[in-house]
Parts: structure tokens; C-alpha cells; sequence
């Protein structure tokens, strides 16, 4: 029972399995390449607008008795992998550190071991992690809104619902992989994406109905949002073409969320492709709406502070608008969270501030 | 646009103010008493087996500026939840806090200040947070399984939908508000509730079938769980007379979770008899489970031997099981997380380990 994109996976993990089967039948000590995964390897590509690797590699062999044990946990994993694909079953990143505690030898020293390897095998196959069949603790976005999807469930059936007419006020909660095998989606009247970083707010726009006034889409992105939140809003955007906002608290945390969102994330910077959204728009509180709506602040602290001065030499955020915004709140130390525009009654986001930022990017 | 319920709470709410108008009239200096919220007037009621306050009193009144504030805080807050409840709208707490900004005096200097305040509201009219309109910033469940729910949406429309054939397999979002106003439940063929304390060990059970299996109703906690979540595992308990079961890691603070499931917290004693259940039954991971199942372990760290100590001395955890399963884990200096059972394989925990602690309660 395995699909197109199951074979191809599979068909890219035993490639790897041959080359070190055929390495030592040649009598050789078996090794294998990767892009070095360390900072000075990763670009951001400003073609693109996101994060990539570059062209160093790293060469993993049997040379030593620590490579040899994270060859035989690669083959391990791999071999888990291959049987969760063969028997339709997925597994958290914690069940497959806990799974190797029966693997002998081959077993992982701490969970961050296991999920780099995951990423590594990423990496090397051109494959996802969802296409493995991991997944990670965090859920995905909850979603409102006119689109419909369809996603194979559990027990292999299409289920098909619309975001807007057959969910609870909850909203649909999108499930870990939202490839195109699990998860079809057609176009409603949603016309343009809003990722809300709070719950609250997530919640305030839908009792206000700001989904069906606007037709807009609205997904909450629980803070930094897992990987199927992003993928999923990056096929929206591609699929679907609608343009996407991002609606965060004022703080330089939340302006990280947006360019995770908007130019990918270094830890996942070999799948930028698939989660990257460049055209993504910033629509959360800046330094300027802090002032221009006399929102109540909270002081920036000394984290707060070193942030916002790193932030000031990434290159996600080099240009004109954020360089200002960043040095316009350093100067006022201050912060706001998106639910401070309720000092101005709990319409406020909807009447006025979202319609006026939209407008203003020729969304509205 | 209101129901019974909700004139209910207006009219509480409005016996309050008139109170303070009539004591005014009298020329008197305005005052309201409060059962008194501090630790030696919270007992634990051994007949009924959760938190409830004693009958100490504290009495606040305006006779300082401070106490002035307070009351003007008060009217201000029962002005805004009454108008929530007359234009069928809701706030978070934090949103509370910020539309506090707005009242010039009687403003909030902290969150901790606003939500006291609803507390204190709770407690005098005898009514609850979610009967204010107000909702925290953390959602509620997850489930799973075969009930259906008639949930009254935010067009007023009723709707219904099984949690087992119409939800993804992310399952049914619980809102906020589940009293019987706005959420009835109606049976199925689910027997008992397993309440699970993370998202991983709830979609383990989802993937593996438990639900249809044994006609159990999985629920996602979420860690330490939101009252609407309580309160609806209450209310299943209560109405469908469903036994609960509730599924944690072995540890400290996961037996509070199990405890705040069963017992109430000292927080919220005020109204226990909403949100516990008495007759949980814990199917964690023990001290005992550890050792049975050779279990990977982390040590337990100087928090949680500080956190196991006073649980010796808290009286949810007086009986003998407790007793002795917190002493072994102080012995063995260890503890075990819920997904420490995939070192079997993925299936142990509903082929063994489930089957086994159910059919020991007598449930299976």
C-alpha cells in the first residue's frame, strides 16, 4: 500500500544502504558525504530570499569505533524508517530515540543524535522528514476559513472538509504531514493568508468574523510554527496564490517568527524550498504602531536587547523597513504584544488596524 | 440574545452592584466579603474528595485609596463582562487586562491583578469564568472517539459532529465554553475516557486504533490541563457515566497533572465541584512501571526529589499506592516519560502495557 512519493523515498533511502553495501564488498571502509551543516556552510542566497547550503562537504567514515556506531545507527534508522513506511505507521522524533534503546550498539546517546540524524538523512536522500514518517511532538496550525481539504486519514480514507462550514470555532487542526500524497486543498473565497501568532488573537479574529468579511484565511501559528504550518502556508501561497501576512506581537521573537515563516530557518536550511514563503508580508506590531497607536508596552530586557542587535546583522533582515523598526525600538526599549490593541476595545484590531496594514499593502 | 444561564449570571453579577449602590445611598462606606483565598482557608474535603475553601472571611472595602481602586476596578469589570454577555462576545483574560488601559482609574497594574479579580468574581456570584465570557490563552483538548457534540458556534449556529467519524486525525477541538448551554454530548460506543498527557502518546494511540479497538475516548491534555478541558472530562464522567483513566509520564509534576484531574487545585478550589473527578484513576508511568518494564530513565533532578517530597505531604496523595510509588521513585532516583515505552516497539503500549493497567482496574 505504499504511493509514488513512498517508493521514490524508499528508492533514495536504499541507494544509501547499496553505496555502503557495495563500499564494503569492495573491501573498503565504508563512508558517506553530506554538506557540512556548520554555520560558515550556510548562505543566505539573496536570489531566493532564503537560507541554503553551500558547497562544503563533510566525509562520515568507519575509520573510528565512534564512526563506525553512527554508521550502524544511520542503517538502523533507516531500516526503521523503511518498515514504517512498508506498514503505513509514523512515529514522534522522541519514539525513534526510544525505539534505539533496542538497538544495541546502535543506540542513540540523546535525542538531539537522532533527530540531526533525521535531518542529515534529509539531507542526503532529498527527501522530508514526513516522507520518513517522523514526526515531531508540536502539532501543526489550526486553520479557519473558506478552502476545502481533503486528507487521507488513519485508516486510509479520504476525508474531505471545508475550513469554514465543517469545523467547530476551534478551527481545523492541520496534521503533521501535509504533502500532496496526505492533503489536497481547493480554493474557496479565501483570497489572502493571515498567520496569527497567538491564540488569543487567532481567537479574537475569529469571534469578530474577520474571515468572512474579509475572505480571508486565517492560521494560527502557535509561536514558532512546527514545519507543517509553514509547508502547509507555503502551499497555499503556491498553489492556491494567495498572498501571505503575518500578524505577531511586537518583540524581536516575534520578528523571527515572520522571517522563519517569510525566508526559512538555518536548522532547516537544506528545505527552505519547501517551507519558505519570500513574498510573506510582516503585518505584527512594529515600533511605529507602538507610537502611532500609544499601545501599552512592556521594557525591553537585556535579551530583548541583544536580539534586536543581532537581528540588526541578519540578513533576513537587512532591508530599509526592518532596519528602521529594529533601531526605532532599541531607541524607545520598548515592546508590545498584538493583544495590546485591545485598550482600544476588542473591535479595534478588526475595524481599524488590520484593514488599515492590509490596505496599505494593496491587500485589502 | 441571552439564555437562562446567562440572565443568571447577569443577575448575580448585577446583585453584586447593587450592593455597593445601596450601601453608597446609605451613606455607608462600600464593602463586599470574600471568602478569604489564602492557604489555611483551603482544606481538602476528604468526603468529597477535592479542594474547597473554609469559612474564613476577608472583607474589602473602600475605606483606603488602594481599597477604592479595588471596588472601581470591580464595577469597571462587571460593566465589561455585562456587556460581553449582552453582545455575545468573549475576551481572553489578557485581553481583560489590556481594555483595562481604557479605564483610566480603575486600571490594572498587572495581569495576575485582572485575573484574581475573575476569581474573586467566580467566588461571590457563584458562577464561572467561562459563564464571564473570559477565556484563557491556552486551548482546550483534543479528542477523539465515539460521542457526538452539539457545539453552538460563533453565528449562533448548532452544530454537530461525531469525534470519531467527522474530525481529522487531529480530532475535535474543544472550545473554551462547554457548559451545556453551549456544548451537549451525547453517547456512543466509547466505554471509558483515557486522558493523555502529551500530544506524541495521544496521536500514538490515534495511529495504533486504541479508540476503536476498545471503544475508548482518548483525550489530549496537554500537560497541565485547561479548566474547559477538566470541566469537559467532568461533565463526560458525570453524564455518559464514563469511567476516567488518565494516561501521564512518571514523574512529579505529571502525578499533579493526575491530581488536578481527580482533585482540583488549591487555585481553583472555589469551584472544584465543576472541574474534578474524584474517581480518575491514574494509568501513568510508577516507579513500579519503571522496573517492571525496564524502562529508559532520566535522574531526577533536585526539582523534581523537592516536588516528590511535598507531595508526601499533600493529601491527594495520602493513600497507600501513592505513599509507596513516591517513595520507590525517591529511592530509585528516577523517572520515565509516557514514550519511553516505544523502546519495545511502537505497538507495546496497546497490544501490552494499556491492556494491562485497564484490565487491572477492571475496565478491560
Amino acid at each position: 500500500m505504499t504511493n509514488e512519493r513512498q517508493e521514490l523515498t524508499m528508492g533514495r533511502l536504499n541507494k544509501i544502504v547499496a553505496s555502503i553495501y557495495d563500499q564494503l564488498n569492495d573491501g573498503e571502509i565504508p563512508a558517506m558525504n553530506l554538506p557540512l551543516r556548520s554555520k560558515n556552510n550556510i548562505e543566505f542566497d539573496p536570489r531566493h530570499n532564503v537560507w541554503k547550503y553551500g558547497d562544503m562537504q563533510t566525509n562520515r567514515n568507519c575509520k573510528t569505533v565512534k564512526g563506525a556506531m553512527m554508521m550502524l545507527r544511520t542503517l538502523h534508522t533507516i531500516d526503521f524508517i523503511d518498515s514504517m513506511i512498508k506498514g503505513n505507521r509514523s512515529s514522534t522524533l522522541r519514539e525513534m530515540y526510544y525505539i534505539s534503546e533496542g538497538w544495541g550498539y546502535g543506540k542513540f546517546g540523546s535525542q538531539d543524535e537522532s533527530n540531526m540524524l533525521a535531518e542529515d538523512l534529509e539531507i542526503v536522500s532529498n527527501c522530508m522528514r514526513e516522507d520518513f514518517k517522523l514526526r515531531p511532538e508540536e502539532d501543526g496550525a489550526r486553520v479557519i476559513g473558506d478552502i476545502t481539504i481533503t486528507a487521507t486519514n488513519r485508516k486510509g480514507v479520504k476525508q474531505t472538509m471545508n475550513c469554514r462550514d465543517d469545523v467547530p470555532d476551534t478551527g481545523y487542526g492541520i496534521p503533521f504531514n501535509v504533502e500532496k500524497d496526505k492533503v489536497a486543498i481547493k480554493p474557496g473565497t479565501a483570497k489572502f493568508i493571515v498567520a496569527v501568532e497567538t491564540g488569543g488573537m487567532f481567537d479574537r479574529l475569529v469571534e469578530n468574523g474577520f474571515d468572512e468579511k474579509h475572505n480571508a484565511l486565517l492560521v494560527h501559528l502557535k509561536g514558532q510554527p512546527a514545519r507543517s504550518t509553514r509547508r502547509f502556508i507555503k502551499r497555499l501561497n503556491e498553489e492556491l496564490r494567495l498572498p501571505v501576512t503575518v500578524f505577531t506581537d511586537g518583540d524581536p521573537w516575534s520578528f523571527r517568527i515572520f522571517a522563519s515563516v517569510a525566508y526559512g530557518a538555518i536548522k532547516t536550511a537544506h528545505i527552505s524550498d519547501y517551507l519558505a514563503t519570500p513574498t510573506a508580508q510582516f503585518i505584527g506590531i512594529t515600533a511605529s504602531d507602538i507610537l502611532n497607536y500609544k499601545l501599552p508596552t512592556d521594557k525591553l530586557s537585556d535579551q530583548d536587547v541583544s536580539a534586536l542587535k543581532s537581528e540588526l546583522s541578519d540578513p533576513r533582515f537587512k532591508d530599509q523597513f526592518w532596519v528602521s523598526e529594529i533601531e526605532a525600538m532599541l531607541g524607545m526599549k520598548k515592546k508590545a504584544e498584538q493583544q495590546a490593541l485591545a485598550k482600544h476595545g476588542l473591535d479595534f484590531v478588526t475595524d481599524n488596524y488590520l484593514p488599515e496594514k492590509l490596505t496599505d499593502l494593496g491587500i485589502l
